[in-house]
Parts: structure tokens; sequence; C-alpha cells
């Protein structure tokens, strides 16, 4: 192995932002590691999302981790609470939705931590982004600054080398027009990828729930067509 | 229902540290949610342990939560590593042993968030303690605090009321002959408990591991005998 470039872990849920994330982090220079994690999703497309895009990219190392949110409940995405539909873009960006899994990103951030520090990486990317998502508190730079240092602290690298463990979260201050874009420069393949809370049968993705909406903007607003599949009579077919 | 004691998450490993964290929570006037985690341990008897325990304190809420941290490697707890025998006592305090879980307590108190949040709960025990394990980066004062600061930022809670979420260490600062002192005086039935990292198929502790030498000297310290079962010509049989 002549391959030298250091490894960093990077959240993959298999959605477009992750994925721009995980585009980025190569480029960035790093080796990827990705960790997708089967949390008791109500659909399984985005676990094949994920195994699409590691295939796509020859990720060596794919983690499918699995965590069972659904033991405390709380949520749409893991309970049999419906999943909102037809909100407006300002209510996607600023109020909690009942899509909300309680301290998700912490869980997920600790679990990588746990990751990275077997292998060494002082790296992790998170797809994490703030404008979309303001009402998620765990999507804040607030939230991502204090999760660094409690990185810092909880981990025996912190302790016995000189350099500190950094979370990267590329997206944190795009808008999801500027994630598509850069993802667009990178070549991300976005018909790959799959964002919906609420996909049918078929796969086609419903147009509707706040994942889908604020995915169609940031396409309209590139003047871009979305290559996946939506229901018919929702999405981008207008 | 007339209870009205406010819920609190307790990290219940089935140790002696988190068995008196338990009772110190129930002494303080919380309504205990007992969380124990199957994370690939070597053995079951811990879990056995925390089970035995919560019928004894009449816990109603237990979740027994799964989460393979073998899929990482990396510890003698969830590898095939040997688990390290006859260290001193100052070993077993100052240096990070092959037993060490990468990130454990974050990834523990992660998921107790997740759960705290579910339930409205602010609370949150864990029987950490810097003085007998300052070797790991995670028992330390420092990284309780921050996990507090973060739980704060990454919570609905933290954003939407007022009442701060507060992560308890009721044994942060004691040696592990206060904590069997206490435990003691709490009524703490210690034959409950299981500490030992490698016990033998006839459930005896090894008497020999870090687990062991600590759990050893806080009994003898306080003139007390263990009570658990020791395999022979190893731990307080002398």
């Amino acid at each position: 192995m002549t391959n030298t470039r250091p490894l960093a872990v990077v959240l993959l849920s298999g959605g477009l932002d992750s994925t721009t994330s995980l585009a980025i982090a190569i480029t960035e220079g790093f080796e990827p590691c990705a960790l997708t994690f089967a949390y008791g999703q109500r659909h399984r497309l985005e676990l094949e999302a994920a195994a699409s895009i590691v295939r796509e990219y020859g990720v060596v190392r794919h983690v499918v981790f699995p965590i069972d949110l659904r033991a405390f409940g709380g949520s749409a995405l893991t309970d049999d609470i419906a999943v909102p539909k037809g909100r407006s873009a300002e209510e996607c960006y600023h109020s909690i939705p009942a899509t909300y899994v309680p301290a998700r990103n912490t869980v997920f951030l600790s679990v990588a931590l746990a990751w990275a520090e077997t292998l060494g990486s002082k790296d992790i990317f998170i797809g994490v982004n703030s404008l979309d998502y303001s009402g998620y508190p765990d999507c804040r730079p607030e939230f991502i600054a204090a999760f660094e240092s409690l990185a810092n602290l909880a981990t025996k690298a912190g302790i016995e080398d000189g350099k500190p463990l950094k979370i990267h979260a590329p997206l944190l201050h795009m808008t999801k027009a500027e994630i598509v874009r850069k993802g667009t420069e990178l070549g991300v393949d976005y018909r790959r990828t799959c964002s919906c809370y609420d996909p049918n049968p078929q796969g086609e993705a419903c147009g509707q729930c706040d994942a889908c909406t604020l995915r169609l903007i940031g396409f309209s607003a590139n003047g871009l067509t979305d290559p996946i599949r939506y229901a018919s009579s929702t999405g981008n077919t207008a």
C-alpha cells in the first residue's frame, strides 16, 4: 500500500448532504471511512443508497452500524407518527418537526468518535447544515464546536498526542442551493442519493416532506432538475 | 399515579459503581429509569446482575440497549486481546489498560441523552470515578462537564425551556473505599453486582483484573469482605 492519505470517518446516510460531504472529504485529500447507521428507519432505501455511493467512490471501509433508537420512541422517523407533509420552506427552516430524533447527531458523532479513535483518525465529517435545519438543535454551529471540545477530552488520542481531533462540517453554513452547486461541481451523482422521509413502495420520493421540499429548492435554485424519481404529481415534474 | 418524583436516566452496568450511583439517585428523590448496554461484552453476567438489581429496587423502566462496539474492535473487553491481570493498584489508577473501550462513555451518555429527552427528564446519572480510573480520559471531571455543556446544546429541551440538563456523577471524586462505604450505608446489596472483566464459567470473579483489584481494595479498606464469589486462591480469601 502506498496510500498515505489520512483517514477520516465520514457519516454517510445516503442523503444529498452526507454524500456531498463525502465528496468534499475526498477532495480535501482524506481516505474516507464511511459510517452508516441502521437506526430503525422506516425504510431501507437510505441504506441501499449509502451502499451504492460507497461503491461509486470505491470506499474501502464502510461500516453499517445498527443502533435502534426506536427503543425510546419519540420521532416520526422511527415511530408511527405521520411524517409531516406540505410544510413551507419557512416552516422547514425554523420549527422542530416531528421527524426530529432526540440527540441523534450526538449519538452518531459519538459512535464515529469510537471508530476514529480505533482507526487512529483525527478527522470526522458530518453533513449537518444549520441553515436548512435551524429547527434542529444538533445541527447548530455551537453544537458542532461543543462536540469537538468533548471529543478531545473524551479520547486517549486527545491526551496522548498533540494533534487535536477535528469535526468537519463543511456544509454547516451553506444553503441547500449552495450544497447542490458544490456537489455538482465535484461530480456527485445525485441519482444515487435518497433524502425522502416517506418514499412509496416503488422507491419514489414523496416530494412533500421537509427533506423533499428542501432538496427540490436546492436543485431548482440552480436551474437543475433533481435526477431522482418522484411520485407523480409531486416533486419537480412541473 | 401519585408518584411525582422527577425521572432520571441512570446508567447501570451491573457493577459496583453504577449500582451505588443508582442507590444515590433514589436517595436523592429521583425515579430511576435504568439504562444498560449490551455492548458485545465477553460475558453476560453483567447483564444478569443489572436485571437482578433492577428487580431489587423495583425499577419500573429498564432498557437494555444493544450496541455492538465490536464493529470497530480495539479493546480487550470486546475483542480477543487478553484481559490484563495482576496489575498493581498504582497501575490500575494511572495507565490506560487494554480494557479501554474507545469513546465508550461518550457513546453511553449520548444514548442516555436520547432517552432523557424522550422522557422529558433533565437528569442523567453515571457512576464514573476519576480516582480509580484516572487512566480513562472519559472518566475525568472535565469530560463530564464538557458532556453536560454539549447535552444542553444538543437537545430541544435545552432550547425550549430554562431548566438545564444535568449529568450527575456522584462518585466522581470518591475512592473505591468511599464508594463501598457510601453504598453500604445506603443498603446496597453488593452480592448482586458484577465487576470482574473475566469471570470463570461458574460465574466467579477472577480476583486479578483491574476491576477486581480495585473492588477488593474498596472492601478491605472498610474492613469488609466482598460478598461475591471469587475463584479459589484469588480474591478476598486471604
